[in-house]
C-alpha cells in the first residue's frame, strides 16, 4: 500500500528472497587478486570478471552502483544537466582538439564498415565542446553545466587490482562554460561543493588535494582521494591539515643546506673520480653530502609531436617527479637518454654528466636541450657535479656564476618530513586512490574547437571552461579498502545493495520462517531495504555470507524468536544486541538517518 | 519539506527555471530529417547528431530516457535481477558461440594495444552464457532472469531516420536460463506480461506478433510493434484480432485456385516464347494468367561458412520473403545467382528457369542444389513454367509428377486481403516500428559454450534460455510517431521531460511572475515535475516552444491571473480552460493518475 512508507518511499518491490537470488559468494579470491576491493568484489559475488581490465556487475554490485550513481545524479542535478553523449566518436572532433594523437594507446581506435576512424570515449570534452560551439551563440546562455553519467574506455596497459585499474568504468563528467574566470572560479566552486555532499552521502573519508591537470589541460585542479595502501597515487600533506597536494603537484620548505667551502681559486676544478658514477658513491669518496652535489637526468620528451632533450638538474638526494616535469615542457610523454643522445649532447657516458659548458636553450622553441633547474639549487655554492669526462667530476661549481638553464622550477619529489609550504610542519606521504577530480581548463578546447559568444557589448569571445568527473565504481572500491576485515567488508546503508539482512538461523522450523518473513515485512513496509536470507542452509553458513557482502545491519531471527525478541548485528562493530521484535523498525530508523538516502 | 509530498515523493529539487536550461529549440529540421520523431528531437531540443547513427541526448531528451528506463528497471525488478555488462568484449567468448563469423560486418571490432580482438557488445548472450556455465551447477539455482539496460552497437549499413536506425542505443536486455522447456515457458510469459505493463504504462498502443527469430536462433519469438508510417517492418494482422505477426513470418490462408485444362498429352511441352522472360510477359503471351504460372528465384546462400544454391519455386504472382527463407535454410546471407551460377546449376539464362530436369538436394548437407517448393503450388497441376532454355517455357508441368524438391515450406510475402490463417477474413498489411522482441533461444548457446547444470537425479542437464529485448529510444520515438501534429509532439505524462510547463505570458510584469512562480511552487509541492517557462520572450514565442516540445499540459499565467484564475492547455486535444489558482494541482492531480508513474 502506498501509504505504508518511510518518508514517503513507495513500497512496490516484492520481498528479495535470498534463496532466488544469484548471489555466487566464494571461500576463496583468485591467487592473483591482491587489494581488499578487488578479493572481496569477487567473493561477494558482486563482479566477475569477463577479460583483462573487464568486469560484469554482478546483482549486488549493480545494485550497489545504482545507488551511487542515485546520489550522484541527485546531487548533480542541484547543479547541472544531465545529458547522455555518444561512446563512440568521430576522429575528426578529436583531431580538432589536438587529442587524437596526444591519447596515444590510451584512447580504444576503431574503423566502421566504411572505413571511417572512430574512436571509443575515454572523456568527453570535445563532444561538449562540439555542441557548445554549435548551439551556445549568446553570454545570455551561460553560464552552462552539463553533465552525464556514461561508461568510458581506456585502453589501460597495465589492468589489476579488480575495479581500481580497469579498461571500461563508470564516469560521472561534467563541463561548465562560462563568460569569464570570475564565471568559471565560481563553477568550479559548486562542484567543489557538490562533490563533498556526494562523498560524504557515500559516508567516504576523503581529503580534497591540489592537482596535475594531466593531459586535461588547465590552470588549477583538485582531487578528492580516500586515503589507503591499495591506492597508486602518493599524496603530501601537512598533519595540521592547512595542505594536502598529489605528489605530482605538491612543494615543500627545505632548510638551508651548508655549502662546501671554496677550494683552490674557487672556480670549478677537474676531480679524478675513477668509477664514481653514482652519487652515492661520488660522495664517499669526496666524503661530502649527497646534498652538496648537483645530480643530472637527462630525457628526450615529446612534445608537439617532436622528441626533444630536456635535462634536469636537482639536489644529488632529490628525484625528479616526471609529472611535473611534463607538465613544466608540456611533454606528453618522456623517455631517457640513450648513450647516444648522452653522447650528443653531453659528450660524456651517464654518470658523469654535468651542466658546466653545455648549451642551453633559450625557451621552448630553441633547437638547444632544455636545461631545468631544480628551486632546491637556487643560491647554493661550491657545489660537486659531473664533467661532462668520463671518471671526472668537477668542484666549485656555483649555479649561475658557472652554469646557465632555460627555466628555474620545482621538479622534484617531496619527500616525508619536508616542511609543508604553508607552515613548516614536517610533511607526511601516503598513499591514496583518486575519486574525483575537478579542473579548470580555460579555453584550451574552446580555442581549438572555434567555440565563441556575444559578450553583453556584441563582442565574440570565447567561452571559458570546467571539466570535472567522478569515478562511480571508485567510489565503491575506496569504500570497501577503509571498511573490511578478514571476514568481507560493510558498506554505508546509502550504497550498500541492501541495507538490512534478515537471517532465519534455522528454515526447518516453520515458526522462525514465519517470524522472519514478518520481521522482513516490517522492516520493508518502514521503507527499508531488506534481503531476507530464507536459504535451506546452517546458520553459520550464512552469517559467514552475510558478513562476505557488505550490508551493514543483520537482524538474526532465532532461538529467542518465541520470546519475541531478535538480534541485530552491526558488520562495522561486530556488535550484537537483543531487540524486541515490534522494536527493530524504530531501533533501525535511528541508525539510518533517512537524511543519508537518496 | 518532506512531508509535503504528493503520495510521499520528496521534493527535494530547485525549481527549472526555462531561461536558465538548455533547451535548443529550432524552428526548422534539417531537410535529411523526414519521419517526425526524427524532426521533433531535433527541434525540440532533445537530441544533437554526432555521426552518422550517433546521437548526443540533451537535457530534455535525457529526461525523457531516464523516466523510461525508470519504468523499464521498476517493471523488470519484479521478474529478475539487474546486472550490468561490459561493453567490450573478447573475441573468444563470440567464437564459442561461432556468432564472431555470423556477426558480420554489423559488429564493431578493434584490436587492443596488445592486438588482442575485442567486439563492441550488440547484444549480450555470450557474456550471459559465460556467466551462467561458470557459475550454475544446480537445479537449485533456476530458474534466473538477469537483465541491464545498457549501450549496445551495431555498425548499422544504412543509419537513418534520427532515432529510428542508430549504431548506438540503449537497450533493456534480458535472458532466462531455466531447467527444462516448461520453465522457459514461464520466463517468457513473465516477459510477456511485464513487457505489456511498460508499454502500456509508456502510454504506447502496441500490438504483439509472432515473429522471426533472425540472427538469434531459437524456437519461438515474439515482438511489440507500434504502428506508425515511419516503421520498416510490415505487419500482417487480422481486423477480428485474431492474428498478427511480421511479413518475415505471417501467413495466410489463399483461395483454391483454378489449374489450366491439360494439353495435347498432358506431359510437359515445350512452348516458344521468344522474348518473353518476364511473368507478366509470358501470361499475356500464353493468355494465362501469372496464378497459372510457376516463379523461379534462384539464390546463393551463406551457411555455415559455403555458399550454396538455393532455389526457391513459386507462385507467379507470389514473391519470395528473404528472412522466411534464411531461417528456413539457415542462412547468414543470401545473394541472387549471377549468370555464370545460373549457368552452371540450370544451363540457361534469367527468364527461362524452370524445375523440370534440374537435380534437387535430398537434404541440407547434399552437394546439389536446394530446391524449396512454396506450399502455394502443393496440389497445382499443369502449370507453365521456365524450360531452361532460352526462349522456351514449359505447359502442363505439374509439381511432383514432373519435378521433385529438398523442401516444401512457406517462403512467400503474404498479401493484403489474403486469408487470416486462422479466420479467413481478409488481412490487413501495414508498416510498425518494433521496441520490444521476446525470444524463446533454446539451448543454442548453453550448448555451444558448454553449460550445464545437474538436476534433480544428478545427471547433468543443459539449461534453456530465453533472451528478450527493448528498444529504449524506440519507446520514445515510437511515442512521438504516434503523437504529433504540424507544431510538434506531446508525450504521456509518465514519459515526458516535464508534466507541466507553466507559462508566465509577460515577464515584465513583476504581479505575473510571482503568480507564475507560485503556481509552479505549488504544483511542486503536489509532486509534479514542472518546468516555469520565465523566458523573457513573447507569449507567442513560448506558446510555441511548449507545443514543440512534448510536454503535455501547459497552465498559462496571464490576463486573468489578477482574478485569480489561470488557463490549463491539454496539448494532445489543444483545448484549454480557465482554473481558479488554487484548484490547479488537484486538477492536475485527476488528469495525471498516480498510478500511472514510475
Amino acid at each position: 500500500m502506498e501509504t505504508e512508507t518511510r518518508a514517503g518511499k513507495q513500497v512496490t518491490q516484492n520481498m528479495h528472497r535470498w534463496s532466488k537470488l544469484f548471489v555466487p559468494t566464494l571461500r576463496e579470491a583468485p591467487a592473483d587478486a591482491e587489494v581488499a576491493s578487488h578479493k572481496f568484489l569477487l567473493r561477494a559475488g558482486y563482479i566477475r570478471q569477463l577479460g583483462a581490465g573487464i568486469y560484469s556487475y554482478l546483482f549486488l554490485g549493480n545494485r550497489s552502483v545504482n545507488k551511487i550513481v542515485g546520489i550522484v545524479r541527485e546531487e548533480m542535478d542541484k547543479i547541472g544537466q544531465e545529458f547522455f553523449l555518444p561512446a563512440i566518436h568521430p576522429r575528426e572532433i578529436w583531431e580538432a582538439s589536438g587529442r587524437w594523437t596526444t591519447m596515444g594507446d590510451n584512447m580504444f581506435r576503431l574503423k566502421d564498415r566504411k572505413g571511417a576512424d572512430l574512436a571509443l570515449g575515454m572523456t568527453h570534452e570535445e563532444v561538449m565542446t562540439d555542441i557548445a560551439r554549435k548551439e551556445l551563440r549568446s553570454y545570455k546562455q551561460l553560464p552552462q553545466i552539463w553533465y552525464q553519467i556514461q561508461t568510458k574506455f581506456r585502453d589501460e596497459p597495465r589492468p589489476k587490482a579488480g575495479l581500481l585499474r580497469v579498461r571500461q568504468f563508470l564516469m560521472k563528467d561534467s563541463y561548465s562554460f562560462d563568460i569569464d574566470a570570475a564565471g568559471l572560479d565560481k563553477s568550479f566552486d559548486l562542484h567543489d561543493a557538490v562533490y563533498r555532499r556526494i562523498f560524504s552521502r557515500c559516508g567516504l573519508q576523503f581529503v580534497a588535494v591540489e592537482a596535475d591537470s594531466g593531459a586535461m589541460g588547465g590552470s588549477q585542479s583538485q582531487e578528492f582521494m580516500v586515503y589507503t595502501d591499495a591506492g597508486e597515487d602518493l599524496i603530501v600533506s601537512c598533519p595540521t591539515g592547512d595542505y594536502a597536494a598529489n605528489l605530482e603537484k605538491a612543494t615543500s620548505q627545505l632548510p638551508v643546506e651548508e655549502d662546501l667551502p671554496p677550494s683552490g681559486d674557487g672556480l670549478p676544478e677537474l676531480v679524478h673520480t675513477p668509477g664514481k658514477g653514482a652519487i652515492a658513491d661520488v660522495a664517499e669518496y669526496l666524503q661530502i653530502s649527497p646534498k652538496q652535489d648537483i645530480k643530472c637526468v637527462a630525457y628526450m620528451a615529446l612534445r608537439a609531436g617532436k622528441w626533444l632533450p630536456v635535462t634536469v638538474f636537482l639536489r644529488g638526494d632529490h628525484s625528479v617527479n616526471e609529472a611535473k616535469l611534463s607538465a613544466l615542457v608540456g611533454a606528453v610523454d618522456l623517455r631517457s637518454m640513450v648513450a647516444e643522445e648522452l653522447e650528443q649532447w653531453f659528450h660524456a657516458p651517464a654518470g658523469f654528466l654535468g651542466p658546466v659548458g653545455i648549451a642551453a636553450a633559450k625557451d621552448l622553441e630553441s633547437a638547444e636541450m632544455l636545461v631545468i633547474l631544480d628551486t632546491a639549487l637556487v643560491g647554493r655554492k661550491n657545489m660537486i657535479c659531473g664533467a661532462n669526462k668520463l671518471d671526472y667530476h668537477l668542484r666549485n661549481v656555483t649555479p649561475g656564476r658557472d652554469f646557465q638553464w632555460t627555466l628555474v622550477a620545482d621538479v622534484r619529489n617531496v619527500a616525508e618530513g619536508e616542511g609543508c609550504p604553508v607552515c613548516g610542519t614536517p610533511l607526511k606521504v601516503a598513499k591514496a586512490v583518486e575519486i574525483g577530480h575537478i579542473f579548470k581548463l580555460g579555453k584550451k578546447y574552446t580555442t581549438a574547437m572555434g567555440a565563441s559568444v556575444l559578450d553583453e557589448a556584441g563582442k565574440e569571445v570565447t567561452p571559458i571552461m570546467g571539466s570535472y568527473g567522478i569515478g562511480i565504481e571508485r567510489i565503491l572500491t575506496a569504500t570497501i579498502e577503509q571498511n573490511n576485515d578478514k571476514n568481507g567488508f560493510w558498506l554505508p546503508a546509502a550504497i550498500a545493495p541492501f541495507e538490512v539482512v534478515v537471517t532465519i538461523t534455522n528454515t526447518t522450523d516453520p515458526k522462525l520462517v514465519s517470524t522472519g518473513e514478518a520481521v522482513a515485512a516490517q522492516l520493508e513496509a518502514a521503507g527499508f531495504d531488506v534481503i531476507l536470507d530464507d536459504r535451506d542452509e546452517r546458520a553459520g553458513v550464512k552469517f559467514k555470507d552475510a558478513d562476505l557482502i557488505g550490508i551493514p545491519y543483520r537482524v538474526n531471527v532465532g532461538k529467542r524468536a518465541a520470546e519475541g525478541k531478535v538480534e541485530l548485528v552491526i558488520r562495522s562493530t561486530s556488535t550484537s544486541q537483543d531487540v524486541e521484535m515490534d522494536q527493530i523498525a524504530s531501533l533501525m530508523t535511528g541508525l539510518i538517518p533517512e537524511s543519508s538516502r537518496p
